[in-house]
């Protein structure tokens, strides 16, 4: 059996995290039992809400053990089956966590997806045609429910869910505008990605600048809100929300480090008769199908042309992973092992 | 004609509202065309959501005009007529702000309705079986839309709202605990208002303490929030809260004054999945009638027996009012004009 390189969370960090809650650890892989399949990954994904899980705090899901192999999504190959649902070659999609081999219970409901990649390269199965595609779909379509017309906005629209956000809206006849960091990703936001505007958070510096340069690019206000990141965006985007605005709270990657991060006008969900709705994409299953079929067809048409920042074999994870927090990816952040 | 006492908005207050904003003016009251009819009040109505009109800023009505008298919710009787509708001695309820006489178009719709005074006592209407106990019902069976068995939490507990939203729950089979400022409002909230348990915010000065309070009364968590105050009072309850709790936000009391007061820890919102929904019952006229057939039920049966605070004479309500904006009313706040 092959030898199977990990990263183990080690220690939780006291306020920003850092590369030493994180440890390389060589493993073997164990021999297969009947009904387990040994899949090689060749990328895996890096996502902000790891990092929430890395506390030892109530949240949605249980914390991150320590000692354990960091938790998280893997797209690879079937490398050896002893299951007659899975040959040796299958591309797969799974959850297979920070290390290079995985063995998996080919019965376990859920635990690996065959994918198809003739129209659709593997590691999208990792971004706009999975999880951050889903979430997305759902923020959108399930909570946003904008009509024809309206304007919606994503903060983080570079990353892999602002950037299925935003085909997803243009394919509704949405104007949509995204927030990102920096002149490149606004670029890409718009020339790429197809984005109405794009504003540059870090040439808007405070709640003031921001609120202008919203109002100069949604002249009819904001419909709805894909929230990925809180903080002085979030504060910003509410002071130009219309009445009966929609926010879908996906992320609070400003509050994720440490202390958290206030929201400066909660009366505007008030004077404004706002819906503010958290979610978690994996807790809505029901639509994974219909969403997956959509993103597919949405990149296999080339409609939406994700772009991702990929970091070089598993020992590169944790500093990738810590930009990732920082913002310094450029699109969805993997890491790719093979 | 009578002469007629008025209280005009002289000017807008910066920062905190103070007595001086205020103007006491003697009018004619005109005579009356066709299909007028002129209202003596008996009560008019003091609520916290004028404070916001006051402001010259966005909100979801337009601010209360200067030099106009204050827009408000009164209760009388018709003293004199020319329309068919109605007839001298007829109680109403109608929107004849702070002054002791109204002159009324009939057939405007919406202006006057009608009441009953056998069984609920007239100032009921302003409070109990009117706006108030309709946003109590509006919150609890539309926003936050609770199961029997759950427990459900609601802020200025004591008020026209809070008592109205108590006796709604327990009608629900639901676990309710108040919040109130004193012993005294606590007091009558378990005992006259028949809540499970009530919180004196007074005495859980931060929100440590105060999350503690709540932890001890509610050990099923929270599942649902009416939301009269904002600040430190809902951060506490949004630390209780249950995965998939539900927010009705219908007042913000905490920051009507000058600066806006920041939600502290948003990032609960989706941790915990949370829904939070802004209303103005005005904008939901359709609920009304059957909102107000099971408050009348409830008061008519003494299961709701609201508690008033009476100011006397119009030249009172500015001070009443501001004392209301500090808590120091003890149920719903109202001015005798007879």
């Amino acid at each position: 059996m092959p030898t199977n390189k990990q990263i183990h969370l080690d220690n939780r960090p006291a306020g920003e995290a850092s590369a030493s809650n994180f440890k390389l650890v060589t493993a073997e892989t164990p021999a297969l039992q009947d009904g387990q399949v040994l899949v090689r990954h060749h990328f895996m994904s890096l996502d902000p809400y790891m990092r929430g899980r890395m506390n030892d705090s109530k949240s949605y899901a249980a914390p991150q053990p320590l000692g354990q192999v960091m938790q998280g999504g893997t797209v690879g190959e079937v490398v050896e089956s002893k299951s007659d649902k899975y040959k040796v070659g299958d591309k797969v999609v799974g959850f297979g966590g920070w290390q290079e081999y995985s063995v998996v219970n080919a019965d376990q409901v859920g635990a690996l997806r065959k994918v198809d990649t003739t129209h659709v390269p593997l590691s999208h199965y990792l971004g706009a045609v999975g999880m951050p595609g889903v979430t997305a779909w759902y923020g959108l379509v399930k909570i946003i429910q904008p009509k024809a017309g309206q304007t919606v906005v994503v903060s983080a629209a570079s990353g892999a869910v602002g950037s299925a956000f935003g085909a997803l809206a243009k394919a509704r006849d949405l104007r949509v505008v995204g927030i990102a960091g920096g002149e490149d990703k606004c670029k890409y936001v718009t020339d790429d990605l197809g984005f109405d505007a794009c504003i540059d958070y870090k040439a808007h510096r405070d709640v003031g600048a921001l609120s202008k340069a919203l109002k100069a690019a949604c002249l009819d206000g904001i419909s709805g809100y894909f929230e990925n990141v809180g903080g002085v965006v979030m504060d910003a985007v509410m002071t130009r929300m219309n009445a009966f605005g929609r926010i879908a709270l996906c992320g609070m990657i400003a509050g994720y480090d440490g202390k958290p991060v206030p929201m400066s006008f909660p009366q505007l969900l008030l004077t404004n008769r706002m819906t503010l709705e958290g979610f978690i994409v994996s807790e809505h299953m029901e639509v994974w199908p219909e969403a997956l079929t959509e993103l597919g067809m949405l990149v296999g048409t080339g409609k939406l042309r994700p772009r991702e920042s990929v970091a070089q074999g598993i020992e590169a994870a944790p500093e990738a992973f810590l930009g990732l927090l920082k913002g310094r990816n450029f699109g969805k952040q993997l890491v790719k092992l093979i």
